[in-house]
């Protein structure tokens, strides 16, 4: 099967934990508003906005897999997952993975908020103290609780694969936080790894598969920037 | 089955999506940090905090299932809704009401950050001025866009129920939404209501049936309070 993947065709953001899984798997799918440019994007918030539509997404990510639309990152992975061979095929197995997924989204959310902690219709430039203080209480109480909550899980598997005992969507979900958190707040970063040398490792061996590494390295990855949910913002970094 | 769930005595907050859809099927379920008080908060977190688990919860909620243990309020409502015939059986209708029930717990963080834009590990009265900020944007932008959502996607299923033509967790989550809204911003909700008209017949409907009658009139159901998701801090009610 063709998937059509519909997400914002300028950053990496929520979409890109589906593009990772997708590329890792070798998988045939279009990005569709990347191809399309302008138009791709118009086609999508059309069908978002349709006020007719019975099963209309909240918001792109969204995925088309034959008749089914599916929205929520998480959701979409929690469906690709057997599909795709990264994730485990029993029920217990299964929703131990999408957990984990859902806590990495729910970490999305906050690391979003460093940014936009008042509303993120508003600029960063107009939430500047707001977002000084809010990335303040992340790295000392958020980042230490979520990144070691996922080191010890990791380290309670064998320190290989966050689920079971073969590389899952869990697993290129986790080189996607360090990578961004690398990106975002380099500096705070580098003092913070050491106490989550699981992750790091992880992080580092799926950088390397091959077709990650493949990906990574062509015009389908688009860079970080600062349009998207990890920002490099220096005086955020200090 | 008896079902066991694990989640703070003194509060809804998410524990309560589950609370509703154990009480509407009239499962068997023990709400174990409750009937055991301190004893059962301490037990709680022993096992979220054990170095040694395998698969643990990042936080309550969480529910045991004979072998398995769930955690994530929007996991736990997906491998309960078939089992309590509270979702719809194919795969399509199951990953829609999920989907939802993700939109949901978005919101639901969203509501938090209203009181807490800066840190939860702070007191809501060390982020006022954030806190009114925050919450003047939820609800200019925030609350006319997700609940505009549901309502039409109510609305584009017929008026009756979320998704398909049954009771779904998702009716009782929208109820569990309203009623949270209505307590924590009395005003701003009875201005509003006007607009989500679907949505508060609907919560109206839910707390007639039978079962959540009685839940509601018992202490089983946890008054609203400040210790909650959803508070009442009459200067954010301007």
């Amino acid at each position: 099967m063709r998937y059509e993947l519909y997400y914002w065709p300028e950053i990496q953001g929520r979409g890109e934990f589906i593009r990772l899984a997708l590329e890792e798997a070798g998988a045939d799918y279009v990005d569709v508003a990347r191809r399309e440019g302008k138009r791709g994007v118009a086609a999508m918030m059309k069908f978002i906005d349709d006020k007719s539509s019975a099963r209309p997404p909240f918001a792109p990510p969204y995925l088309k897999a034959g008749k089914l639309v599916i929205a929520q990152t998480a959701n979409i992975l929690l469906y690709l997952g057997p599909r795709l061979n990264l994730s485990p095929r029993d029920e217990g197995g299964s929703l131990w993975a999408h957990q984990l997924q859902l806590s990495i989204a729910d970490l999305m959310v906050e690391i979003h908020d460093t940014h936009h902690p008042i509303g993120s219709g508003l600029y960063y430039e107009d939430q500047k103290p707001e977002a000084k203080r809010r990335t303040e209480d992340f790295w000392r109480h958020r980042v230490p609780k979520n990144l070691g909550y996922f080191e010890r899980v990791l380290q309670n598997n064998g320190g290989q694969h966050m689920v079971g005992r073969r590389l899952s969507y869990v697993d290129l979900s986790i080189f996607q936080i360090i990578a961004g958190l690398r990106y975002a707040f380099p500096k705070r970063m580098k003092r913070f790894e050491k106490k989550v040398p699981g992750l790091v490792a992880l992080h580092d061996r799926v950088a390397q598969r091959p077709r990650i590494k493949a990906y990574l390295a062509s015009e389908r990855r688009i860079a970080f920037n600062e349009w998207g949910i990890f920002r490099h913002y220096k005086e955020l970094d200090a």
